[in-house]
């Protein structure tokens, strides 16, 4: 059984391998936001986003924090552990930006006094709504020992990726992480990107990210270059 | 100082007493719902949710919960202690229903397997958004010490309340408490009654409560009425 596809998300493709507890992930140009509503391609972003992704598992998992991220197999795949990914998204919010800014009527660029964790239902059809402890106890989304632990492991990925982006003059403004299961164990999951983090250029404010694509600031392509190249000093 | 209003709410006026500690709230017979969009007249609410009120907030005081009600001064009006009210609703549930139904993707009516609890930011403009702990400590509605505290009685409420009304033949689906500190100390404060809580007929599942209101399904007197019957005894 070699890589037949299982899963065809909206920025990735998901394919087995000749070993069940791997997979591949391929990443592509395409882009969505607005909960599906506005699509469009962001060239090269597959290939930036599988760079990046890796940077960033490499880093944390230096720093202790488990992964799936195994190797990377081209431009744009990346050999994983297989997870049965819990279907909680997590974010981690420094400043405000995007929905926490509405929820909570401050204006976006507010530094929050401490980092703000927050846990989202991944259900595309209900537009990935907040959620609660008790909400993912009722549905059975996991179990309190597995929130626990991608509590923990959101709070020190920020403090690792807040720290070492300072220094390349980056804000990480806020950040969604997956996590799964691989034999009982919570590991990060999915990818770290500019889709998926928000990133301020610490000087001139720049947004760096996917905000660009979302709100038609232009750019993008060169954005997402950015990232790369402040991380690794690559031109991809 | 006699009697000076000092708050005019949805559904109730606040007065200031000669006693600086002490309010006058006086029920009303306004109800709005869908944040304010519908608005309407039930007749004798005030009446009645005064007279509800009364009967729950004796209760949860015989069971040790604290609160703001003092006594009862008139058909429409309790005396309380004076509060400063958190800005924070908190929401216990036993049965999906309402807004919870809608975020989970459940159809109301669902037993859920243990009580949800939810906070939400008391905040009209924004349409009262669901919170978390992290939301609460970051705008500053609530010190930890006192978010334990809300939690710990609300859960309490939940099951001196249910067991009760059980009795009554009435399930309590869900319902809203608002707390507030008086000399340091968290009190519960607010009201207790069919427009702050879902009741549902233990036998035929009619709802008693303000989703008649709500969703136009008739007999909305006589649901409230309903409710202090089966509490009381009393046809107000
Ligand atoms: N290691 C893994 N094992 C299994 N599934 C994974 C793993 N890492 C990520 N996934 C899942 O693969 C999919 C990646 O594709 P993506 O385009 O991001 O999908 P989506 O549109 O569902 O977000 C996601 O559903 C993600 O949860
Ligand atoms: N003991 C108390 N002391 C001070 N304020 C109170 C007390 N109990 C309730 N309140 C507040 O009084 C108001 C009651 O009026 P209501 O019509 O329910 O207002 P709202 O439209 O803000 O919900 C609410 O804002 C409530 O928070
Ligand atoms: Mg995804
Ligand atoms: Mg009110």
């Amino acid at each position: 059984m070699e890589k037949k596809p299982i899963y065809e998300g909206k920025a990735k493709q998901v394919f087995t391998t000749a070993n069940p507890d791997e997979l591949v992930v391929y990443f592509k140009d395409d882009a969505t936001a607005l909960n599906g509503e506005k699509k469009g391609t962001i060239i090269n972003k597959g290939v930036l986003n599988n760079k990046i992704s890796t940077f960033f598992f490499e880093l944390l998992g230096k720093h202790g924090i488990p992964h799936h991220f195994i190797r990377l197999l081209s431009d744009r795949e990346m050999l994983v552990k297989r997870l049965d990914i819990l279907k909680v998204e997590v974010v981690v919010r420094n400043i405000t930006a995007g929905s926490l800014a509405k929820r909570i009527g401050w204006e976006e660029g507010k530094k929050l006094s401490r980092p703000v964790l927050e846990m989202y239902y991944k259900n595309d059809e209900l537009g990935d709504p907040l959620i609660n402890d008790y909400h993912i106890y009722a549905m059975g989304l996991a179990q309190p020992e597995q929130v626990a632990k991608m509590a923990e492991y959101a709070l020190k990925i920020n403090s690792i990726l807040s720290g070492y982006l300072k220094a390349k003059k980056l804000e990480l403004i806020d950040f969604k992480l997956e996590f799964g299961l691989h034999n009982g164990e919570v590991l990060l999951g999915d990818e770290i990107s500019p889709d998926t983090c928000r990133f301020w250029d610490s000087e001139t404010g720049e947004k760096l990210d996917k905000d660009r694509f979302r709100r038609d600031l232009g750019n993008v392509e060169e954005a997402y270059h950015e990232i790369l190249f402040r991380l690794t000093g690559e031109k991809a």
